[in-house]
Parts: C-alpha cells; sequence; structure tokens
C-alpha cells in the first residue's frame, strides 16, 4: 500500500488561527505541531522541557531576557528548558514545533493567549 | 547578545558523506540529525523508537514490508518503532532526523553502513 506523507503545506492550508499549534504527527511522546504566528506573544518559559523551533516561512524572532535570536526559512533553535522567551514576528510566520505532547503554548502562564494544547489537524 | 541560528543549508555544506547523519541539535534526550543520502539503504527498525524524517531537499522513498511512502521537500513521515524499511533516493536527498540520543542509523543491523551515532557539525 502507500502511505500518505505529511505535507507541511497542505497542512498549513487547513487554518488560519494564529498562536493556536496543531498538531500534525507525533514520535515516540513527543509531537511535531505548525503554527501561524504574527505579532508579538507573551513572555513565558517551559520549566519542564526544551522547545524546538523551526521555520517554514517567513522571519521569527525570538526575545530573551539577556537578547535575542533572529530565524528566517530554514533555520531552528532549540530554546531551552527554564529560559523565559517571547517569540515576536512581524509578518505572519509558519513554524513547526517538536516539543513533549502536552506541552501548552504559554507554558508557566495561563491566559488568552493559552491554546489548546491536543489539537491535530 | 545575538544568539545564532542553526542554519541548515550551512550545516549541510560543511559535509558531503552520505549515509552518515550529523547532529545539529539537542532537545531534551533528542537529537536532531542532517544527513545526505543517495542510492539504496539497508533493511533495519529501531526497536526501541520511532523515527521521524524531513525533507529538506530532493525526493526519499521509504520502503515498508507491506508498501511505501514518497516524500518531497516540505513533507514528513514518522516510522513506527519496530517497523522495518528502508530509505532509498535516486538522487542524492537531505533529510532532517528527529530521534533519541544514541540511536543508530541501521537500528538493529550493523554492517559496513553502520555510522557514528555521536558526530556534531
Amino acid at each position: 500500500m502507500n502511505y500518505q506523507p505529511i505535507n507541511f503545506a497542505e497542512k498549513l492550508s487547513k487554518f488560519s488561527e494564529q498562536w493556536s499549534p496543531k498538531i500534525i504527527a507525533q514520535m515516540n511522546d513527543y509531537h511535531l505541531k505548525l503554527a501561524k504566528i504574527q505579532g508579538e506573544f507573551i513572555w513565558h518559559d517551559h520549566p519542564e522541557t526544551d522547545e524546538v523551533f523551526i521555520v517554514i516561512k517567513g522571519h521569527l524572532k525570538i526575545l530573551f531576557r539577556d537578547g535575542e535570536v533572529s530565524l528566517d526559512e530554514g533555520e531552528m533553535f532549540v530554546v531551552p528548558k527554564g529560559v523565559e522567551h517571547k517569540p515576536v514576528a512581524e509578518s505572519e510566520c509558519h513554524i513547526l514545533l517538536v516539543e513533549p505532547a502536552g506541552t501548552v503554548n504559554t507554558g508557566n502562564v495561563v491566559n488568552e493567549k493559552t491554546a489548546s494544547h491536543d489539537t491535530w489537524i
């Protein structure tokens, strides 16, 4: 039989909501998630886990309390666990996240930006 | 300070060896690895872990005992743990792997295709 690949563009075409990561795959107890982001997120950290950001399209800046990193398409960064960060994207940016299943987008903070952590697309 | 992103193209420019994944990042106890592959790999499985394949450039086919999946750039697949598979690429293909640190490329098989599992680039 022919198995189906997971196509990032096709998955991204299925939603428009920003700051709301959608699960596209599971590997062991980790999820791979696509998200569309634009504007400024909130300062937060993930006390229990590192978090992988891979830029699929656009430009992402991640602010830290002591600096920042700028990511273009084809670039990635691992935010270490417990490190406060604030993602910022001037124009809409598409990212792939890799993190443990159950990881909440706002980490240690719960507010109006907190999205579902178990929505598959 | 300005932190440095991990750039796939820049990392890929640093090696030409095929079938020898190079670690570019660690997230918790997982590694992200880039590999250049061409031709037919060997049948093997990873008894302890799922394995993520993401195609960065080119075209990858993964054969299974009961079928296959074809992946182009911007597509991914998760090979479940314990499932025999055989990656094949007609022309050179660049892939990003996500798997637990220590995962050996030939899984349950050790032969001349077995590469280092702890080479950073």
